[in-house]
Formats: structure tokens, C-alpha cells, sequence
């Protein structure tokens, strides 16, 4: 089985076309990897894009838009609303298929050694790569952002103990795939898909790994959910548990929606699920005979 | 979009080793295309594999092998129990993805002609690239078998007016990727599942493209089904159509079962029914974006 890796670098670079454009093609410059949906937003003054291969191949692609941002991106002069503690902000590694997440770790660690000796920046490890119970939540890695780090430096796991000049600080490790589902009730009442996201939420009691929120779209009532852990909950879960609930109140779904990309192995899992196809593997796909 | 044909050969050798791997070897020679699950059989004396790639890719690899079948098998000698009327038997071309019926009818056409012309053996043309209506169903084709060839010559579309001297006469043509797709039953009594079989049936007036058998398969009874038109009638909607009919007697869906190779497609288009994800496209499988 081919080891696929998927791999989201964000850069503070969201309004310098030509800045976002080279940081896009050194990354394309790794011919093995595949590198695409470029998006960037001058509000946020941030850019990211998808890179997706095996793993040698993703670290190096990832490698070279981190040298270039290094370079080109000074953050003594940025502004945006997004939080970021460098021009190279966060990197996380992600396993598609055939990796296990002690690899994404591996490869992260790989990342933040050569980032930290190399470029001389210091890296700090989240997430399922953390070696700190504090550095887990992004978010609170970047608490305070790269302002308090010029206050107060804290110790990184790779890199030197202060900050980049121009580069500031770089977050790099790895987490479980994300699955952006969202589904539409046959109904108007915002309130509904509120109480249903409530219901089915892993925070409120409901099904582990996911979050959910209620929201209204194009005059219908959406429950708009983030699957954190699909080997966990998986779409098609969350859409007979959505389901159960809304027929309780008499609603029916409208329709769903992945959003984004998907891992093969997330459909392969709602077909067994659904179809009780138990011995359904990849394998089978007759695409993937060519394509591996 | 890649273009995508898969090619299932027959050919007249299920007994000498040597020759089988001389023939499944030839086709492995055209690298672009992919070539496996070589199966064969000594009672049928028959043997055949499947062979995926882009169109050009696959007819090439295919016409190595009618080559070497050519050279290897003399059918004044060939006994066994399928009916067949040449050292190639019979050569469908098979549309994956990316590639219309009409495409995999011209291959039809393409390789006729080169192995009528190249190989002096008689080509008739069948089902979807069939010139004829009485050539379009392969048993008709191969009524009478080489035998009633050598009495009674028809004509072919293809190559010389009389059977070639050892290699008799080849038949070549296009049809619908078949699917094969079992669902068991939590129960032991197989007549539920031959009842259940006739209602959901395409012949005797239930989903179209859908035949239907029942059996008892380890205990169980088993509704077993060739799904002749995915985009017709899907393997999702064949178990939902059981699952009705079952639960009517009160029985429920034990299991169901995959078998063999299956295209995206199909699982895509059973994950946009089942949960009414119109918009939901292959395009959005990440190792897609990798394989492509």
C-alpha cells in the first residue's frame, strides 16, 4: 500500500502576489508532490494550500516554501487578523492512508530539526507531535502570538531559544484528518439545527469527534459539522444521528454535503458501515489498481 | 480527467502452464498497463484476466497477448466445457471513468481490424459495438461454437471470410462494467431469498439492469446479483430495494458483499443517493488528486 501524507502549510502572507506566488511554486517545485487550492485572504494577511504525497516527498515540498518564506516574508511589518507567531505559521502534518500518526510525528520532528537548524527558527511541536501537555491546542501555542514571544521567549523543541529577526517562530506537528460535512433540513427554523447540532456534539454529550453548530443557508436550516476523527464518526454517522433526530420533530434532510476534499478510506468506511459490506476494503476500487 | 478502460480477454488455455504465463507475460509487456487477477480453469480448458489502463495502453497490451494466444494454442486440439470459437475467445473493453461507451466501441472496432488484418483471424463484433442485432448477445455469437464455424461460415466484421487454421475466429466488443454485489439474509431458508430475488429482478418486472438469483450460501440465504448498469440501478438502491422486501417478512440484512473490482464511480454514486449529496464529485478524493 502507498503511503499517502497530506500536509496544510500557512504562511503570514495573504496581499503580495508575488510574495504568495513563489512560496506556492517552491513547494511545486518537488516534482513528486502534488501541490494545489492555493488560498490566500489579504484581510487575514495569510495564505495556505494543500500538499499531498508520500512522506519523504511531502517534507521536502513543505521544506522548500519554508526556505522561500523565510525569505521573503518580514514579520517586523505584518498586520493581520489572523493570529500567527511567524511567517512560516503553522504546519501540520496529516495521515491520508497507509501512514500511521506516530509517522506524521516522525515526519514533523524531521520537519522541525531541519527547520530549526537550517533556517535557524525556532519550532515549537503541537498537537498529536506535542512533548508538552501546554503545546497540545494550537491555540495555545500562539497565545499572545509572536509579540509575546519578543517579551518572553519560551523554550522550543527544536531551533534556537530566540526568535527569528524577520522570521519569527514556526509551529509544525501533526493531527487526524479533517472532514468538513454539513447537512440541510427541510426546514426554515435556524433554531432546529441548533438544538440538533447540540444533540449530536461530542462537547454536549453527543458523538465523539465531532463538533457541530447550527447555522442558516440559502433559507434553510444547516447542521454544519467538523469530523475531527472520521475512523471515530464517520459522515455517514453523523447523518443517521442528524437524521434521528430531526424525524423525532417530523423534519426531513434536504441534502448533504462534504466540503473539500475526502480520504478514500472515508467513503470505504460509510459503504462497510452503511451496506454492512464488512470484508469492503480499497483494494477493490478499481482506480487505485492504475493509480498506485 | 485520466481515461480509464478496463479489458477482460478469454482466451482458449486453462491447462498448460506455460502457455497461460506466455500469454498473461505479453500482455504484462506494454508497461502504461496495468494487468492482473489471472484466473484459469482445466475443466473449461479457459482462461482469462483483466487488464486496466488509458485506452491506447490496454489495446496494445491486449494485442500482444492475442498474439502469443495466436501462436500457442491450436484449437484442432482445445477440449473443454465452455463454449468458445477461437485461442482468443472473447474480448470486451470496458469503460471506467473518463471515457464513453462510444470510445470503448471505436477500440472494439480498432483492434477487430488489426487482428483481422495483422493476425488473418475472423472478428465478429459484439453487444454495444455489435453491427448486426443478431451478434449482439455473446451466446448467440457463439452458438455452435468453432464446430458450426467450420461447417458453415458467417460472415465477419473483420479479417478473412474462413476460420483462421488453429486459431479459429475471435470475438471483440464493448459493454457495461459489471458489478457484482451479494446481500445475505438472517435467515436460513433460501426460498425467502429466491422470492426476493424474483421481485427485485429486472426480468421479472423489478429494478432495471438488476439480475437476480437466490442461493444458500453457508447457511445463509443469499440474494446474488450481476448489476449490468451501475448508473442504472446502483448496489445501494439493490440493497434498499431487499432490505424492503426482507423487512416486509419480517427478516433483516445479515451482511452484503462486494464482489470483486468496482469503479469510483459506483461508490460515489451510492454515497450522493444514500446521503442526498447531489453535489458531491471523485474529484474531491484526495489520493485522486495524487494518482491522477
Amino acid at each position: 500500500m502507498q503511503k499517502i501524507v497530506e500536509c496544510v502549510p500557512n504562511f503570514s502572507e495573504g496581499r503580495d502576489k508575488k510574495i504568495i506566488d513563489a512560496i506556492f511554486k517552491s513547494a511545486q517545485s518537488v516534482k513528486s508532490a502534488k501541490v494545489f487550492e492555493l488560498e490566500f485572504n489579504a484581510s487575514h494577511n495569510r495564505m495556505l494550500f494543500t500538499i499531498v504525497g508520500e512522506p519523504e516527498a511531502v517534507m521536502n515540498s513543505v521544506f522548500e516554501s519554508i526556505k522561500t518564506a523565510t525569505k521573503l516574508i518580514d514579520m517586523n511589518k505584518h498586520v493581520g487578523e489572523h493570529p500567527r507567531i511567524g511567517a512560516t505559521d503553522v504546519v501540520p502534518f496529516v495521515p491520508v492512508s497507509g501512514v500511521s500518526m506516530e509517522e506524521c510525528v516522525e515526519l514533523a520532528n524531521k520537519l522541525g530539526k531541519k527547520v530549526g537548524e537550517e533556517l535557524g527558527i525556532p519550532v515549537f511541536l503541537y498537537e498529536e507531535a506535542a512533548t508538552k501537555p501546554e503545546n497540545r491546542n494550537l491555540a495555545d501555542v500562539r497565545a499572545g502570538e509572536l509579540e509575546s514571544l519578543r517579551v518572553k521567549m519560551k523554550t522550543p523543541d527544536y531551533g534556537p531559544d530566540k526568535i527569528h529577526l524577520s522570521a519569527g517562530a514556526t509551529v509544525i506537528g501533526a493531527r487526524k484528518y479533517l472532514v468538513a460535512y454539513n447537512v440541510n433540513l427541510d426546514t426554515a427554523d435556524v433554531q432546529i439545527a441548533k438544538d440538533i447540532a447540540k444533540k449530536i456534539r461530542e462537547k454536549d454529550g453527543g458523538l465523539k469527534a465531532v463538533k457541530a453548530l447550527g447555522f442558516e443557508v440559502d433559507g434553510f436550516a444547516q447542521v454544519s459539522m467538523n469530523l475531527v476523527d472520521f475512523e471515530v464518526t464517520n459522515f455517514d454517522e453523523a447523518y443517521r444521528a442528524i437524521e434521528t433526530e430531526a424525524n423525532k420533530l417530523g423534519i426531513k434532510i434536504k441534502s448533504s454535503e462534504i466540503y473539500g476534499m475526502i480520504p478514500l478510506e472515508s467513503l470505504v468506511r460509510a459503504v462497510k458501515t452503511t451496506f454492512k459490506a464488512d470484508n469492503f476494503k480499497s483494494d477493490q476500487i478499481l482506480e487505485k489498481k492504475l493509480w498506485e
